[in-house]
């Protein structure tokens, strides 16, 4: 258990950078679509944020022979936070290395979950400050909601897929004071963890990956705040050509509303509604789904995860790659 | 072809009747779930009206053998229009028969569809004028909306399966003037059509039944007007039990939202939000979906109808009968 | 009233007219945030149309010395519906003349209303055929909805201000067959009403001139479909600096929801969201609202239209423009 | 500044207890229109609970000769939280008493605001245990939704009146470790402040009292999570008689949805829907609202709070009531 006094140290999800075999693509997912602000390009790389985003990006758009996560960082309650999870790391033998010169963010801590995910830690960030045109009168909003597509506000949360979910999960306890909300069993093993140490049902998630694979990603998710925006969502996808995997529907497991589709490069991007169930109790004991509560956890309504696709794609993708991706 | 000043002949569907051979859990379903009002309770039936149903009654239930539609009536636009069209089906061989004594509806002609499903055609109706503690503020809304479960506002449409959808087709067009404004072909095939006189996508559809029989039906929809409401109604039949088949989720073809599930008896249900496309245009074409549009045709969103009950289990039911119609 | 078989004479709002001093400011409102697509652009105009508009432009933005609309056709069921109702029209005494030669319009009948109101009925359309990179996988959609701005569907109904709503409306129900579904009297004094020939609850609406005036605008509306649209929109026009008159809620007259704004033009525009209450009782009694009942006539949630501008401001306007229009 | 690791103390508003001369109307309020379960009844009280609350009560309705709060208690987020906040008020001079013996919580520590509201902080809380029958498929729900009325989730925030908003403010900044997002300043006066210790925009909100009076409540909200449930609650009390005071719309501060109605009682409550922006950013810098930008800051949409009741009328009410509340 991670002591009382270090339960909020990871406050939340910052950035992500995903690789894509198709940048030409995953830009015009990305900004024309779901109307994410260009913020700088450089190389192969170029930066995005949504219109609430805070910080100078969230997404990290990289050319790359397949399409993966190549990062993701958690920014962390304050400095000392860090201090103290690095040397939780290091304690259980995570050790990482620091990092430093990525646009809009100081030094970062990098190190690999047991699973082989690369993530990383920080606390210096640069807060975007919108030029005069881009300002909202909407004090809390970084910038004005653009004019195209149909904007995401902000970055959420990670889903991550491991070889095995429990020394994935158990080292963000021990190492990040995360707390599991919820978890799926299927008999002994363990097939899903939800965590976050804020009272969102979860930062991150990681689930078993179903082809045995290691470090690879199932999604990321980017938040509307809107259950009606992700219907909104499939539509726009629907007529445009982006392929829809599941939703939009609602989550048993963290309640939350859903739509997942694949980005044209092929990485796995939720489109996240409303933010669910709300985890105020600070004593909330971790819910335990069983197999024959899996219907409920899956989906509120009719949807069933595609099998096909579902539990086994993630990225980098292993062949053979279902139909629906290369679509 | 229709003559041009009969195009408008039919009003609206008036009523159902449900057979069930369940009925105290249909009853519960409609009354308990979806919040309609008990008007009448005679023999083995319970009439009942949603609170914006503007008669008596819009769904009789009926103790029965086995799940089933009774028969469906149409309200005419007038009782002329009630004559012409009688006029036109005996004309086309369809002839029937004049009933009365229905609870809060007058004279009317029944008669069978060319696959056999019971229909009638009325005019005279008795208005529902709700009592003092019942009538509500908004003057269109003929009952106060109930704080019972998630209520119905009214009853909306029909969706008969028939061997062949053509011929049905065909004698609503012809006779009851009836325009095919969306339909779906297989090759040669047509496989499904959905028909109104007025600006409604569809009063009634008939879909291609793929266990070959005759004269079931697919589903009566009742109408929310608000498409939350199907998300609202999915959370409510899941937590309280009723099997959910497909949905909440919006159809390409007529771009309206949908929820289908069994009622107790087996009947499929369909909840209904928002109306989706109004045909404003008075010469709309009859859009034609083929095989290779059809995943936009049946659902905009993720959905994917599940083949083993949508498009072959119906009401009458034959074996084998799926397992979650039962649960 | 209306011989029975000329009730559906009207087939809906085809068109409107509307001329601003300041065309810019007008095109960016309807271009950049409402998403219609310019179809044409001659002289001092700029045609333009919603994505689900079925004919060439429903909007035809002219430069003028002052806000106003120039006119508005309404379409009619048939070519034989055009003649009886110009038939009736000039035995009426409301004689007027036919033009040619608008862009995707073929001859149109203009006359004035009682009130001096230019409108007009056409029969002749070309129907707008998206190239295609513009068109939708949902058959029934005239065109991709754009990814620009927050984008209204089709033209929806209009509402024009009268010096007496009595005659206005008594020549709509005589000449044009239409149906008044619902209307507000002060004590002896008419003081709006909401009619259609279809079961919509209005194509178009009177509403009394508390300044007295002539032949003036209310408000022209456009439709979303969807009830959150609506609430988008006011988060948008916020940002973007235009002025919100009232909204959004929902109306009790029509079940409605709304949302009022002026178009830099100075044009009181209104976003529709559902269409409310559908009028499928083909023998539906007229509603009167009386003062006493006109709270929730209004709004059914907390809104209060405001009396400095709601009541008294139409277009062309009469000094003084109150502030929040020249904002 | 609260030092770093003391952050999180506060972990949300567990219960309120509110005085009404009118218990049945409140009772009737709380339970048939917002479907709150009844846990308790005892002597003059009764206690209630949302689907979602967590433990035996949020809600204790006492019949009292006026309407007003008897107090409300905040959970901390461990029971050293507690400890140190008791500590921290008593080095502030706020020194309460412990007390005992509620149903459903432990002991609790009693204190006043600067400005008299009676608070208190507790850690020791009976979790709620459903029984079979309103136990839910979706695990992180303590109990079934129900089917009466529209059922609310859970309590979520208090907002009070204070004749100085800034000791109020303080105080909890200081001795609660809360943390102020939002702020209104009127010149040199603080007329309004937003805080939480927690990612929620707000657990307790202070707003100055127009009236100059002490210790008065303004409002309690209860959360639906959904922002279309406050507009089907604004047509449930446009029926059932419920006078409302603004909204349904978004205020632009906290970006909260929001209906403001009265309960029978006279207490104001606030229906809520989203919970509006997250505050992910740990360093996320308080956001202060001027009077030029306070009507974006009051409503997004077109809702002007209404003066005469929205800044003057809080409970227990001070002479003359406005209509509106009474009716």
């Amino acid at each position: 258990m991670t002591e009382e006094r270090y339960r909020h140290e990871i406050a939340h999800l910052a950035r992500v950078e995903l690789h894509t075999p198709n940048p030409d693509g995953t830009l015009w997912f990305f900004k024309d679509l779901l109307g994410m602000y260009e913020t700088k390009r450089e190389g192969q790389s170029v930066y995005l944020r949504g219109y609430e985003d805070p910080y100078q990006w969230s997404l990290k758009v990289t050319e790359g022979p397949e399409a993966r996560m190549d990062h993701a960082a958690l920014r962390t309650s304050s400095p000392e936070a860090l201090e103290r999870r690095i040397a939780s790391l290091r304690e259980g033998n995570l050790d990482g290395a620091w990092s430093d010169g990525e646009f809009g963010y100081g030094k970062t801590y990098e190190f690999d979950t047991p699973d082989g995910h690369k993530m990383a830690l920080l606390w210096e960030v640069e807060k975007y400050q919108a030029p005069p045109q881009l300002q909202s009168k909407i004090l809390s909003r970084a910038s004005k909601k653009p004019l195209q597509g149909l904007p995401v506000k902000r970055i959420d949360h990670l889903n991550l897929l491991a070889r095995e979910v429990t020394p994935v999960k158990e080292s963000f306890e021990r190492h990040l004071g995360m707390k599991t909300h919820e978890r799926v069993v299927d008999g002994d093993i363990e097939t899903g963890a939800w965590m976050s140490s804020s009272l969102l049902s979860h930062d991150v998630a990681v689930m078993r990956d179903a082809r045995g694979a290691r470090g690879r990603l199932h999604h990321v998710a980017f938040y509307y705040g809107v259950q009606q925006h992700t219907i909104d969502a499939a539509e726009m996808f629907r007529d445009y050509g982006i392929p829809i995997e599941a939703g939009p529907d609602r989550h048993g497991i963290t309640q939350s509303s859903f739509l997942y589709v694949f980005e044209p490069g092929g990485n796995r991007i939720e489109l996240f509604g409303d933010p669910g169930f709300l985890v105020l109790e600070p004593d909330f004991e971790t819910r335990t789904w069983t197999m024959d509560q899996i219907d409920t956890g899956t989906a509120i309504g009719g949807t069933n995860l595609p099998a096909e696709t579902y539990f086994t794609y993630g990225t980098p993708p292993i062949e053979p790659i279902p139909d629906i991706v290369r679509r």
